[in-house]
């Protein structure tokens, strides 16, 4: 893992990727499969996320107010459906999907070492009217070793679709040139 | 236009693609180009977007309380692009970028002909410490004529990508069978 700068951590979030949230309260450490984030602010890095209640991590993320995001290529597809559709409460989820906690560096919540990126985040506030909870990235990795790349998305319709090729029209963001 | 069922509008939101945001004030009507949102609720179909002082259309939401989200495809991405690089404060984007508005049922904001779907908007709340607005989805339209089906993303460094290939995955989905 090498360290990512944390003002280009919004470019992770704003393409809309299915992400991994790890936490780790007093029992052992949790996945849940997340699809409804935002960012919120290129630097220092926030965003707004809905995990509410009804969310086995909510509990971990509310106590310690720390978690992991990890971003997952396309080749964790599988993985990272399963792992929205069991509960912490019920298994080991790193032990059952055989996926590698890795320590982190500022927060409890261990980095997953099959994902692409993984982000340390701070819950700073939240929003409960909303069940919105708002993270700041206090640390960044990126995992230059893995060969699949492609981020992948969520249509809420149980098809998923990876991203596609990219195209480049960085000449006509005139007035975002300060950002790229 | 065929009406679209507002119990499904967080499927379109989910994927996270890049939106165009219209309004109409006293003046001509104007539209921006919107990448932070994410859903917050199913059913009303409520969620949140940045959306702040800096942007022209935050008047107009602010003083209407209304707008129209409407969903691009990919042939549509370089005037997505020229659309968020340029201000209505200057110029009448609609006519600029030969875009229809049409009439939309339940809110002022028009319409986009040329847009896959498009999604009526009433301003219910904001939370102004993070720019926050939060949006109730009051009435929804797709447009079934539109040969180029797939949505895009911003990477937030002027490269941008169309939706990948869909993979369904319905049949792991075993806690969400309620919502497909």
């Amino acid at each position: 893992m090498k360290e990512f700068a944390l003002s280009k951590v919004f470019q992770l979030l704003e393409p809309g990727p299915v992400l991994l949230v790890t936490t780790a309260a007093k029992d052992r450490p949790n996945i849940m499969t997340m699809t409804w984030q935002m960012p919120l602010e290129f630097e220092p890095p926030l965003l707004a996320c809905v995990i509410g209640p009804w969310d086995h991590t909510f509990t971990a993320l509310r106590s310690t107010k720390e978690c992991v995001l990890a971003i997952p290529a396309f080749d964790l597809i599988e993985k990272a459906v399963d792992i929205g559709n069991c509960s912490g409460r019920d298994i080991d989820k790193f032990h059952k999907f055989r996926l590698t906690p890795l320590p982190a560096e500022k927060v409890s919540a261990p980095l997953i070492a099959q994902c692409l990126y993984n982000l340390e985040c701070k819950l700073i506030d939240r929003v409960a009217r909303y069940d919105i909870n708002i993270l700041e990235v206090v640390k960044a990795w990126t995992n230059p070793d893995r060969k699949q790349r492609r981020i992948f998305h969520a249509n809420g319709d149980g098809t998923f679709a990876p991203q596609g090729k990219n195209r480049d029209l960085k000449d006509r963001m005139v007035k975002w040139q300060s950002i790229l």
